[in-house]
């Protein structure tokens, strides 16, 4: 008897119809010969609901606070599956996170997950229970507080629990069939992957592609948890994540070299000009930005002019981190001594991902070439041993993501992509 | 510095503006010098809806996922609650039935509360935050599962908290100024009562009257909690229910003999006709239905009448039973060997209540004496120490009410109850 970990998003339960439907799947696959537990969203735009009720009460709720009452959202949602699936004739119980011993830390809002303590959960399914767990949340080790992991959390709780539960597969349901070459809305052409790596999904979930959250596929790398990413709106087979292509059930030569081209247009990019070339100023550039929270992606430092002795440093980060990022820096204009700065949020990255790249010279070369072809300009590239980015102005982000995809003959023959549902987030 | 405990119903905090309103009276009674743990509701029709919602799923839920379904209503309202004192400058922190330490029976729907724990409350208000409290909800103490207390379980959870934090006073905040003489949509010059013994408002409550319910009642009684009704929508007094007319601090001479009328259109009438005269056969009828779980109030049984030996039994039960107790009764029939059975739902009670019928002669002549000259038939008459009830016909209630009302000298000068809010249940 396997164990299988479920996890059901916000759109695959957005209504009475959406649940009972989610839960006949459930039933199939406990009836297929598995001990199934499943971890699922708060149904449709519940989440954003209570957020907009939080908002007319103060536009700063605590994060205590804020977690308890966002948590509401998955109990709703877990305890109607659980009846929809008594109503077929299974078992089923609810858990909220504190319950399934998903334990974390006490940061509200972005908690890590410490540990998980599956106790009430193995004894629900050891029991011929289905057991369902809210996900996106956990119990504070130390407060005994109710936190929750962030969006995209309940992904990273489905596969924390397969990891617990030592499940033969964690499968995540949402609206669409799996991981594709190219995000389908830009590219119509493009290929849905069979299967995928750990490391190249790591590097397109960090490059913009939403399927996956990169939290969830690091949780799943380093416990070795099998992912297959499928719709819950159809039956077709949807992307296995996992190990390395040998492990991979659906072995794809074509995908080999390249697993796809990803896009982000949320980052914004700031430049700090005139900057003098003398050790320790890049530091205190980076201190500054580090000291207010703010992540920083890709950095770029130009050839310092020799007349002048001062260079330009450029970087990219969340917009969302714009506005304190250039406050802090404004502040240690004089300290650090460079001339002025400038912000820019009119950009765009595009990343080309896949294992194969180590192995396969020439990969660059097809992939500026594909981009010069296109007229795409080139602002700043960063790349890792199986990616290449590049950021460019937002505007040329399409232009640019279908010139590669079809550069590295990714594009499928026919229209392979199909957009269910939509009547969640 | 006084212990408080208040409790606001979700006609109190339907909205974010009655939640903003509700946090204001909470900071002025901590301003006033005491530490408060607040009781709320669901806000609204919170609770309603999601009823709605597990309905759309299945017309059984299980009773566990029903109580996870529903205790998500006072999650919302209690962390809005605290986040709305937190916006005027104060600490709150909200806690679950369960956190709160409300351990219970394992009855999912209709849980009796077997003791509290709340040592993570006094913790809360000893370091100087106001605790919130979700109502209506605990954690079975054998399964570990989640409860809740039935309706109106929420006025019992501040109750039980207010005894087990030696509170000094537990305050019921609804939507009218108090207890009344009766019903003032019934009588428009019901008067206001300032105050009222357990005694009387256990048979109040038994006799109709909506403002408290029994449970709440009996467990203040039993560990001695003044429990203060009033209006969230005003700063007028409201009724004090204690232990004794010398306890409270608004003594009302006028109230002493008589506390109310109430009155009660819940329930039907049941007679099984021509049973036969020998002994056994009444408790074989009560067996039959007790053995249903139905609860029956009133009871009468006519002389036998000399030629057959046979007899009539009527009893009163809530009307909800009533198909329940008419089938088990029907199977019995050949082994009680009555003749038949009669149902009517088209009953309604009319109580009077006051602990100084005890003393005071003439009550039920003067009682009995504004029936009959208002056109009152009487079906069922039934007393106790300080109550004398009559069933009459569901159209002749109100006439009934006024009448009494009016008989012992209770109507008020001007008109004393307000109805507020109304966006409420």
């Amino acid at each position: 008897m396997g164990v299988v970990v479920q996890k059901y998003g916000g759109s695959s339960v957005s209504d009475a119809a959406a649940v009972k439907r989610v839960a006949q799947r459930i039933v199939r696959t406990v009836q297929a010969g598995n001990q199934v537990c499943v971890v699922v969203s708060a149904m449709g735009d519940t989440t954003d609901e209570l957020l907009d009720l939080a908002e007319q009460i103060t536009p700063t709720p605590p994060g205590r606070e804020l977690d308890m009452l966002l948590t509401a959202g998955e109990r709703i949602s877990m305890a109607v599956l659980a009846m929809a699936i008594a109503n077929l004739g299974h078992e089923a119980r609810s858990f909220t996170g504190s319950q399934a011993g998903v334990i974390t830390d006490s940061s509200h809002g972005r908690a890590r997950i410490i540990d998980v303590t599956p106790g009430r959960i193995r004894t629900a399914m050891d029991e011929g229970a289905i057991a369902i767990v809210a996900g996106f949340q956990g119990v504070s080790q130390d407060t005994k507080d109710i936190t929750t992991l962030g969006r995209g959390g309940s992904d990273t709780t489905a596969v924390a629990l397969a990891a617990a539960l030592d499940a033969d597969v964690c499968e995540i349901y949402t609206d669409v069939d799996g991981v594709f070459t190219a995000d389908p809305r830009i590219v119509h052409s493009a290929r849905r992957l069979g299967a995928v790596t750990y490391e190249e999904m790591l590097e397109l979930a960090a490059s913009g592609a939403k399927i996956l959250h990169l939290r969830c596929v690091e949780y799943a790398r380093r416990y070795g948890i099998p992912v297959h990413v499928r719709s819950s709106f159809s039956d077709r087979p949807g992307t296995t994540v996992a190990g390395s292509i040998d492990d991979l059930p659906e072995a794809d030569m074509e995908q080999a070299i390249i697993a796809g081209v990803a896009h982000d247009r949320s980052e914004a990019k700031i430049t700090v000009v005139g900057v003098p070339d003398v050790p320790g100023k890049a530091a205190a550039i980076f201190n500054e930005v580090a000291r207010a929270g703010v992540n920083i992606d890709m950095i770029v430092q130009n050839v310092s002019q020799a007349q002048t002795g001062l260079t330009d440093v450029s970087f990219t980060l969340p917009k969302t981190d714009g506005a304190m990022a250039m406050n802090v820096l404004q502040v240690a204009q004089s300290t650090i001594g460079f001339a002025r700065l400038q912000y820019d949020d009119q950009i765009g990255k595009v990343s080309l991902v896949g294992a194969g790249m180590r192995s396969h010279p020439g990969v660059s070369a097809t992939f500026f070439g594909a981009l010069a072809e296109a007229g795409v300009n080139i602002d700043v590239i960063s790349t890792s041993e199986i990616r290449i980015s590049v950021v460019t102005h937002a505007d040329k982000v399409d232009t640019a993501v279908r010139a590669v995809h079809t550069a590295f003959e990714l594009d499928a023959d026919q229209v392979e992509a199909v957009v269910y549902g939509g009547t969640g987030r």
